[in-house]
């Protein structure tokens, strides 16, 4: 049953249909990733409400949603989790299959819930948060905490979950060890987070912008290094550096030559080299075959390997409780309307994290 | 110290200095591994006693052994274990770093042991097994059972264990899941054998010699298929077989495009391909950087993952407990002077392992 629920302004249109609902942002909510820029393709459909790092209040719900209620404080979930497919069923997996419908632009009946002066808006990455109010499926939010400021959590709505959990969930970061975090923007930064809180003890941030290097140091680097700086490949510099290479090694810029780099820079036998970093489909890694033949391991990550729904709403109830701290993260607020600002801000790495205000 | 233990035939000499021993294979000793033939490259010394999976029995010991005595039955390590080396002392590491000594074709104190008719002759994978004495290191044997066959448990030193360890301890294979294993030779039937000892519900065999699929069902295959029955690439047909690719894919081949087909053939969320076939180094795999975005990972796995001198002797026990098998993988017993006979075997596929008696 396909239903209207209400129409907020007078050209445009919000429609939901049984199992989804409609979300709003009545003050502060949604971050800006740089993988927004990098999703942007020749696939995507426009016109489209942009935005996937939400936090938000519910104001409606569908028939049949049963897990949130009408002024429910809920976190947007780019990857959501059903419960059903093989990758929610398997301990290990993460990626829910219902992600796949995000691909199209369009709600899983093959159509949209947005309307401008009756044309349709396309949706994005299931989320379309770069609005006043949205139209998401329920398996696509986590209910959180009634007090969590939403002008924080949002961050763990992507960037922050992203490189905390690749340290914690997908490289399992073991005490005492050696990792090194190459690309220090906000998902790195939150990569190092998770570094520290596992307890690794030698954690070697990698960027070619020195400025990146404070920052990284005050959330938990012990050391940090510029490529420009060396005449050898970063890979060499860091086994001198360790002696026999990093346990854990995160590529988190998306440059398929640092890939092949940040794997030859784990240790031969036991390193573990997580790509965090985003490709576009098509685009290939060269690895010489030997790196793999005494050991190394290569895994991507996804959402920092979270099952969503299960862990988001945890997440936020370790800001909380202070065990987590996302505030150093974000260094800029602008109004929604400024968001070209935030982009020239995010592609110059002037900014960490921008909150955009709605 | 050093000192000259015995001349064993007028033209030969035999010599070990501390840490090191003598070994004899008395009766039958020795398998004849695929790897054997790809690891010969330009960097090798000749003349060379070649051969790596070996079993006999210690001959006399050198100033220092105190873990084996003359007697004593032992497996030869092509991988050792120092016990010392930052990958011994990890847990997950099996990698020891006195493999490097191999690469130079001399001992540890840049010599040889061999000498025919007073010149030299080079080692070969710190082991040298093809001969009727061979000098190896004492961390390069793992004492085992006095009544263990030599003849069957040779496998356990190299072929047997380096496939049933990449499904036990390297992929970690879980109860009721689903693998694929492309190269169906001796190490690959290994493979099968682990899978299957570890729960997989459904073991898929891949080669493109129908030949082997017999004894590939023996071991546990549940079915088995040719590439070149389909149009489409091997990836997609297994994707289709099991409608989200398989939980765990090894590659027992050394083809880099087979490598990349069988990260392809995984699950997206949690599937782990692990590279068993052996490439040369400089030889590139070149993979689609988004198969990595949703979770897939990629490990390299010598020797199984186990840590030589700890895991063999067990290895060795469980056979003798009728837990495991060697038998169905020994085609072939020939006489050392039969060698190019055995090689040729190997190359057209007729043998699954060939054990020279010497």
């Amino acid at each position: 049953m396909k239903y209207k629920v209400r129409s907020l302004m007078s050209h445009c249109g919000f429609t939901i249909v049984a199992s989804e609902l409609i979300l709003t942002f009545p003050i502060v909510a949604t971050g800006l990733c740089g993988t927004e820029m990098k999703l942007l393709g020749s696939n995507t459909r426009y016109p489209i409400i942009l935005g996937h790092e939400g936090a938000g209040i519910v104001e409606s719900v569908g028939e049949g949603v049963s897990t949130v209620k009408t002024g429910d404080k809920v976190i947007t979930l780019f990857l959501p989790q059903c419960g059903e497919c093989a990758s929610c069923l398997n301990s290990e997996g993460n990626y829910c299959m219902q992600i796949k419908q995000s691909f199209t632009n369009l709600m899983s009946d093959g159509t949209s819930r947005f309307t401008c002066k009756g044309k349709p808006i396309y949706h994005f990455a299931n989320t379309s948060t770069f609005s006043e109010y949205t139209v998401i499926r329920e398996i696509s939010v986590a209910k959180i905490d009634k007090v969590a400021p939403l002008e924080k959590v949002c961050l763990i709505s992507c960037g922050f979950s992203t490189g905390y959990g690749a340290a914690i969930n997908t490289a399992k970061v073991t005490p005492g060890s050696t990792c090194a975090v190459f690309g220090l923007g906000g998902v790195g930064l939150s990569v190092i987070m998770g570094c520290k809180a596992a307890g690794a003890a030698r954690i070697i941030g990698v960027d070619i912008n020195k400025d990146k290097f404070e920052k990284a140091k005050e959330l938990g680097a012990t050391e940090c290094i510029s490529p420009q700086d060396f005449k050898k490949p970063i890979q060499e510099v860091l086994v001198d550096m360790t002696g026999v290479g990093v346990e854990f090694c995160f590529e988190v810029i998306g440059n398929p030559e640092m890939m092949a780099a940040a794997l030859a820079s784990c240790h031969e036998s036991h390193g573990v080299c997580v790509i965090v970093g985003f490709l576009k489909s098509g685009v290939q890694i060269n690895i010489d075959g030997f790196l793999f033949l005494s050991g190394r391991t290569l895994k991507g990550s996804i959402f920092g390997g979270w099952k969503s729904r299960d862990n988001v709403t945890k997440l936020v109830s370790e800001y909380m409780a202070k065990k987590i701290n996302l505030d150093p993260l974000i260094t800029h607020n602008l109004n929604l309307d400024k968001i070209n600002e935030a982009v020239e801000l995010m592609k110059t790495g002037k900014c960490i994290r921008c909150v955009l205000i709605l």
